[in-house]
Formats: C-alpha cells, sequence, structure tokens
C-alpha cells in the first residue's frame, strides 16, 4: 500500500516535521502522542474523555490481548474497536517487546518464539505470520512486525544475528499480510551501535514498508547514546514515510526525539506516573504525596486547563491518594496525559508557525524555572 | 429550626410518602437514595459523573474525615464542599457506627469515647460536643448526633443502658450546635427489642430534633426481624419529619424501607459490589467474572439506560475485571449507582402517581423472571 502520510512543515534547523496520517478510523496530527491501551483500555479512562484531551489514535497490545481475554473474543464482539468503544484509529505492536520483557523460558528459533504466559505459565508459540493474523483479527489501524528486542549490554555480535532475524520476521511479516489496506511498520533495531542501526534500517527499507518503528531504545542506555541512535537511524529512513519511536517517553524525549525526526510516540510514563503519585507539569514532577502538599489549595498547575488543575488542590489530591481512592489515579492520569496532548499540540503548533526552536528553548526554560522554585 | 420538608404525597396502603426536603444547597425528591462518600469521594466517580446519574445528596463519614485528612485541612479548603468539588447537599454522619466497627481499644463512658484510629493506631477522644464541631467545621448539609450503636445479639440490659447514653448524648449534641441553620438528626437505637425501639423514638422525638435516623439495623438479624424494627419506630416518629434508614440498601431493603415510611436511605452496596464485580439490575445480580459472560456480546441489563449498558458488553466488563483494570470499577460503579436512582425515582413517580403497590409488585416480578431466567 501507499500510505496516507503529508509532510506539512519542516524544521530548517533540525529534523523536526509537522504532518498528518489520514486513515480510514481517522486523521493523526503528527508529531503524536500515542496513550497506551494495553488491555484494551487506557488505564482509568473513558474513551470519551480520551477524546476530550483530543486523543487521536492509540495503542493496544496484541501480546496481552492475544493471551487475554484471546483475539477470536475481540473478533466476536466486533473487532477491538468495538470491544473497547473507541472508533479512532488504534496501532497495535506485535508482542516482541512483551515476550522478551514479561514472558517466562522464551525459546527463539528462526521459525518463531516459544514462550511462557506471564499470566498463567501455558505455553504459547508465535511466529511471524500468527503475529501479523492476530493483528488483523483484532482489526487494528497499523500493524507492527514481530522482532526480537536484544536485551541490553549484548554482544554486538548478538545484535547482528538478532537484527539478520528481525529482518527475516519482518519479511515474512510483510507476506503475510492478509490486509493490504493496513499500514505494516517495520522495527528497526541494532542495540547501542550506530553501524548496526544504519545497517538494519537499511536493510528494512529496502522491503518497503509503510512506515519504520525505531525499536530497543530506553532500555537502560543514558538519554545521549539514545539521542545518538537516533541521529543515525532517522537519516536511513524514507522521509515520506511516518517514523515511530516506540516506548520511548518523558517529555525531554518527546522534544528531543520530533527534533531528530520522529512522527509518533507511545510510552506508558503518563499513566503509570500518574497512578504512582506523580504528575508531569511544564515546571517538572509533583510528587503528590509529599507533606507540603497536605494543605496546599494550589492546583497541580496554575496555567493547565485540565479538569483536574480547574477543580481540585493538591490537597485534595494528596488526601485521594493517600487514602488509596481510585479518583486519585483517574484525576492523575487526566492531568497527565493533558499535558502530553498539550506538548504535543505545541510542537506541532510551533513547526506549523516556523517557531520550533524557540519552542524547544521555552520548554527547557519552564523547566529550569521549576527547578529553581521547589528548590 | 423548623425543617423544610413538605409531604407530597402518601400511600393510603402502607406507610410510603412521596416528599421534598429544601436545604440551602439544593432540593431533595424523597424517598432518596444517597450515595456513601466515606472519604470526600464516592468511590470512582466524579462529582460530575454523580450529577448525571441525578444524585441529589450524598453521604460522607465524619469519622473517617476527622482522621484524615483532618477536619481543619478540610476546612481551611474552604469547607468539604469545596474540598471535594460537589456543590449539593452533603450528610454527615456521627462517626458512631465506625468507632464502633472500626477503631481498635474503644473506651465508653458518660463523657464520650476514647479509640484508637484504625489507620494508625493513634489514641483520640471524641464527645458529642466534639462531632457537632467536627460536622459543622466540614460544613455538612444535615448533622447526625453521636449515638452508641450496640453489637447485634448483646442483652436486652445493654440495649436499655446503650439507649440511655444515645439519649443523654443526642441532648448534649443537641445543646452543643452553633449553626441551627443546619439540620440535626438523632439516631434511635434498641436493638432488636420492639418495646426498646419504641421507648427510644419517643424518648428522642420528646427532645424534638429536625429529623430521625434508624440506626443498628443490618447488624446481623434477618429480613423480617429488620422490617419488624421498622414498623414499630416509624409510627413513634413525627409525620412531617424526614426519616432516615442508616446504612441498609439491598434493592429489597429500599423497597420495604420505603413501604413502611423511609424517606432517606444510604448504604456502601451499590459501589461496594461494583468493585467486587457484582452488577445489581431488575433482574437480580449479575457476577460478571463468571465464565458465562466471557463471550456475551449482551450489556448487563438490555433495558438500562446508563452510560456502562448504552456502550459495553459483557464480555468486555468481565475482561477488564479480570484484568483488574480500575475501568470495570467505574463501569460497573456507574451501572449499579444508576440502578438504585433508577428504583428510587420510580419509586416517586408511583407515589405521585398513586400506584406505589403496582410498582412493588412489578419490582418483585422482575426479580422472579430473573431467577427463572438464569437459572
Ligand atoms: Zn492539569
Ligand atoms: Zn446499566
Amino acid at each position: 500500500m501507499n500510505i496516507n502520510f503529508e509532510i506539512l512543515a519542516t524544521d530548517p534547523h533540525c529534523g523536526a516535521r509537522r504532518g498528518r496520517l489520514s486513515l480510514p478510523r481517522g486523521e493523526v496530527e503528527t508529531p503524536v502522542f500515542m496513550p497506551v491501551g494495553t488491555q484494551a483500555t487506557v488505564k482509568t479512562m473513558t474513551p470519551e474523555e480520551l477524546q476530550s484531551l483530543g486523543v487521536s489514535i492509540i495503542l493496544a497490545n496484541a501480546y496481552h490481548l492475544y493471551l487475554r481475554p484471546g483475539a477470536e473474543i475481540v473478533q466476536a464482539m466486533g473487532g477491538l474497536h468495538q470491544f473497547m468503544n473507541w472508533d479512532r484509529p488504534i496501532l497495535t505492536d506485535s508482542g516482541g517487546f512483551q515476550i522478551f520483557s514479561l514472558a517466562a523460558l522464551r525459546h527463539l528459533s528462526d521459525e518463531g518464539v516459544t514462550f511462557r504466559s506471564h499470566l498463567n505459565g501455558a505455553t504459547h508459540f508465535l511466529t511471524p505470520e500468527k503475529v501479523i493474523a492476530l493483528q488483523e483479527t483484532l482489526d487494528a489501524d497499523i500493524l507492527i512486525c514481530l522482532d526480537e528486542c536484544p536485551a541490553y549490554g549484548v554482544s554486538e555480535e548478538y545484535v547482528v544475528r538478532s537484527g539478520e532475524l528481525t529482518w527475516r520476521w519482518a519479511r515474512r511479516c510483510q507476506q503475510a499480510r492478509s490486509r493490504w489496506d493496513k499500514p505494516l511498520f517495520a522495527v528497526v533495531q541494532g542495540g547501542m551501535w550506530s553501524k548496526r542501526r544504519r545497517e538494519q534500517a537499511q536493510a528494512l527499507v529496502a522491503e518497503g514498508f509503510d512506515g519504520y518503528a525505531i525499536g530497543g531504545l530506553s532500555v537502560g542506555e543514558d538519554k545521549a547514546t539514545r539521542e545518538a541512535m537516533l541521529e543515525v537511524t532517522v537519516p536511513e529512513l524514507p522521509h515520506h514515510q511516518p517514523r515511530y519511536l516506540m516506548g520511548v517517553g518523558t517529555p525531554e524525549d518527546l522534544v528531543e526525539g520530533v527534533a531528530r525526526g520522529i512522527d509518533m510516540f507511545d510510552c506508558v510514563l503518563p499513566t503509570r506516573n500518574a497512578r504512582n503519585g506523580m504528575a508531569l507539569t511544564r515546571f517538572g514532577r509533583v510528587v503528590i504525596k509529599n507533606a507540603e502538599h497536605a494543605r496546599s489549595s494550589r492546583p497541580l498547575d496554575e496555567a493547565c486547563g485540565c479538569y483536574t488543575c480547574r477543580n481540585y488542590t493538591r490537597a485534595y489530591l494528596r488526601h485521594l491518594y493517600v487514602a488509596r481512592e481510585i479518583l486519585a489515579y483517574r484525576l492523575l492520569t487526566m492531568h497527565n496525559l493533558y499535558y502530553y496532548l498539550e506538548l504535543m499540540a505545541g510542537m506541532r503548533q510551533s513547526l506549523a508557525q516556523g517557531n520550533f526552536q524557540e519552542f524547544r528553548q521555552a520548554f527547557y526554560s519552564q523547566r529550569e524555572y521549576g527547578g529553581a522554585y521547589s528548590g
């Protein structure tokens, strides 16, 4: 297929670009952040709440849905969108990362991967072909090839062999498609070796996918290494196709990823941190359980327009969190996602207006101010 | 004060009545169900969601808020309504029931009650005067006198002495008021002895409270005993004042309570059961984790108009519940509260239309049908 992706603006000083991905279930303005809906729900949120935040696409995990409730149940309920009451696009990841991070006793062969479920220990065998069929059965809008995500710190030799397997699997995924209307992205691995990242990108691009994901980052490396890997990988990817940085997502990562030419992001950070009592704001992090907030009549962020900041004090949020009330997780998730969506919208606007560098500068200034303020 | 409570209709065949309680923060159409917001939040729900369900008054627990976050913090945040972003009436219970059911090492004297916090073991001493000051500090709309709730099965002699203490404490609560614009309800105890219930009601009515709560039920007795206690107590209470049955609330209890002249109810059942995966419907209970629902494309109740039933299948709800997703608790709570609010609205309408007995009959027919259906 030819993916319907338009580049609307580019920044002359860095790789950043403003784009629009058109999918049958809706348009996605890029750069975009995709909230994570691992188990067919973005934790704590209703679909209507996500829409009110301007969420245009979410991510769901094929691995988790394969294990529970099972793809055939989702299919019997009319597909993933109807099952979870979300009618905008969904990207499903292939499960590669989950198999290598969650599953027990995995065994890799050229044919596929045998592993035990992290839920009940049952043995499963997944192949590239099965993973594509799985994502098609779920009726996802963007599919991801099965890949091997090598652990941080393995040898270059291992990364080379693993990269070859990821490439062979990607080719098989390509051939296994029965739905050519659904974009398929390959995953670029290559560990922390610039040469291997470049080689892997080139080998996958030669196969002609609809978009490219960059995997195997945020696995333990420092920020400079992560950014260096982006800098060597992105130039190898086709300009007119979307680039998706998998699972990477502090606010700084989003800004620096965009600056290096990334169009799509996902990360559990805003939702998971919310459930751990951490709010992310323009001025830095707020740990809501801290005693300093017990009598604070301030919102999380005075300038934030989210439902939480418009209606609740830090004192109330702290009380709810300390009392382990579900509303605490809801309100903090709402704020964090609002902040992420606003940050992406701000970057898109600055790219459209030609002042991305000023935006990036202001982003860092605010965070420094926050550091000074809370110190 | 003279409480602003109008009786709008009565049923000629039983004690049921339709009324309207006018409070400065809003009107409460009775009979009414008050969702429980123990810790300044009706678990899992936002205030806007409660309003969308037609909730006109909620209950909060003075005992819990006294221990955490502390009444002075709530006051510093502008009172309980502003703290929790709920501008309609709030009834606070006195903590009597919580002290006798949750607190450790309680010691009772005529002066008051010493107990250890169930949260951190710290020792506290509460008196009737302090409990009134506490509820006034929270800025609740209806206050409840401190009472002793005798355990189920204690001797008649104990109940008599306990009832005398509850009466003396109620008088002291009456005298301790500084806000005569806030209705104060006394609590009728008396165990399972008809004579003691009557005596206690008479003694409290002689003191002239704004309304009367009936406590000490749903503590272990059977349904027939509970109803018998209502039948002896209610006739002793003034016709033109509201009657509140504390903490009792299966759907049958609501119908039979209304039939015996109760105007106000609260119970954790709809919200707690939701979090335990149990939906309450016109046709009986649905245990969502049961395997029979795994492939069910039905809503919880086809005829229910709630958000959950309009948008989600039992298969999806079961998946969320089994996966321990917070959205499961939200969606089940939403449904259960909707059902309770609809049940009360149905009773109010039937009383206004003069067909409460038909409503009561239809209520039981549907439940029998449900039993036949699921069998
Ligand atoms: Zn906010
Ligand atoms: Zn419903």
